[in-house]
């Protein structure tokens, strides 16, 4: 097993090639090799799934890892799977030593780093399905994303083997897929939800904040204030799940570099429209600033 | 750990109840912590999955795991959601005592026999789709049936974690896709195929010949001599798909009995069409016996 921090630190101090291969598993026999041997010696496994572009929210799921598992693996993988629009594939940041250098700080000892080859090969043909949470909100609009996501998730539960996984509440309707996912499939994983990070203007951290302009970014925040006025009209007592919506939607106004894409108040539970069983709602929205498509989302219990 | 021998030795001196469940896991969670027990004790596992109403054919998977492994378990669990007919479903013959007995002999040592229930809870929405391979032949007819048979193998493969996983060459479609299954998700199992067992008449044993009159049982080999006569055809020199296919269904013309549903000459990796690369072919026929639908192949290399 590779020690990131030494192997970090020494790149650092040499100025070796951008994109090494020596602190980073590329193969899926290896990270299961490594897994299997931590097992076997009764140490405990925390995964953390990304697509790498790591940033500090990352660094929050992976030190959170860390303070729980006695082993903590970072997979680093834009899954092509989930992508519905190539350009978007395309576009995605990638940055493979800073993601080095920032799982190490948090704490990872491994990141697996596969190729598209070595991860699907030639021909795969079986793909996961979570009906239902899968086919609403997100999922209705992009039908194949989170067949994307479950797949991709489902391989990494089998390769990794027993763990804690780590997802961050701000990919909300992944997490709920992704439970869900374990849950009926009998995974042998563990799902821990860790919450959003924010900058201190409360734009959500996001590997697609790096592909804005500096006046893009600056007007960002407007999507957190957005969903911050929906909650606290929620806890003020506004139940009509289409007012607190159209509240949403029209404090985007203000900001006019935003396209809206949509906002949903749903049961945080189902992610289908609240009834009256509903204890937790979740309100979640999607916008665009010129090209980048950004979401976040915000909790209110009842 | 519970010893089927034991256990079934003495239910048969003191005439306990019909469905006993002292030897058997009846919970995910107790085959799950048994098979890990075994496994961190260096054990290796054998698993083989079945819908109970076991025969000879499954005694020899069972057989030869319990040469090959450690230890093995047996499941039985007639998967409601593979059946497309309700009436087959409510039809399938079920006999835990007799696969307790049949299991014990062969040399498993657990037998894991869920609930519907306890297998999916309530409201499981996540579903497995091998695309292709699953969407030919059997399930051309039968659209969700090998969904049903992938994913209650990702949910077996999820709860008894790494194994070698035994299945029977009878069911060759069923083999392919959870092959498939098993390679493109990256499931810890290892699969091996194993020959169909056959009757002296050269019958496949097959769970459902026990729903067989006396005079459909007698009826029921001209379903392998078929495929026999299709399989001469190919070894000296046929080589039309559709001509040995025709063959094939021709010579069920002699047993009248028998209501001819499919015969499909495929190649026996794809199970399409056979091309210029095909080095072993596969036919596979499925037919009626009054309302018992029989299913039987075989296999020629080039």
């Amino acid at each position: 097993m590779v020690d990131l921090r030494v192997v970090s630190a020494r790149r650092a101090s040499q100025s070796e090639p951008a994109r090494p291969h020596g602190g980073v598993v590329t193969e899926k026999a290896a990270l299961r090799s490594a897994l299997d041997q931590a097992r076997a010696a009764g140490r405990t496994v925390g995964l953390v799934p990304t697509m790498g572009a790591l940033h500090d929210g990352h660094a929050a799921l992976i030190r959170r890892a860390a303070a729980e598992c006695d082993l903590v693996a970072v997979t680093v993988f834009v899954n092509p799977l989930q992508f519905d629009r190539p350009n978007d594939l395309a576009a995605y940041p990638r940055d493979l030593d800073g993601d080095l250098a920032v799982a190490a700080a948090a704490g990872a000892r491994l990141v697996f780093a596969p190729t598209s080859t070595e991860m699907y090969g030639v021909g795969a043909q079986a793909r996961v399905h979570v009906a239902g949470l899968a086919d609403r909100l997100e999922g209705a609009a992009r039908p194949d994303h989170f067949d994307g996501v479950a797949t991709v998730c489902t391989k990494l539960f089998g390769i990794a083997g027993p763990c804690r996984a780590y997802f961050g509440e701000k990919d909300f309707q992944q997490l709920a897929v992704v439970r869900r996912l374990v849950h009926d499939l009998d995974l042998p994983a563990e799902v821990v939800a860790c919450p959003t990070v924010r900058a201190d203007d409360g734009l959500a951290l996001s590997s697609r904040n790096a592909l804005l302009s500096p006046a893009e970014r600056a007007a960002a925040p407007a999507l957190h204030r957005a969903l911050r006025l929906g909650a606290d009209l929620l806890a003020s007592g506004g139940r009509d799940p289409e007012v607190v919506a159209a509240a949403v939607a029209a404090a985007f106004g203000h900001e006019p570099r935003f396209r809206l894409d949509r906002v949903d108040v749903v049961d945080a539970d189902t992610l289908a429209a609240p009834d009256e069983r509903t204890t937790r709602i979740r309100i979640l929205a999607a916008a665009f600033l010129g090209r980048v498509r950004l979401i976040d989302n915000l909790g209110v219990t009842l």
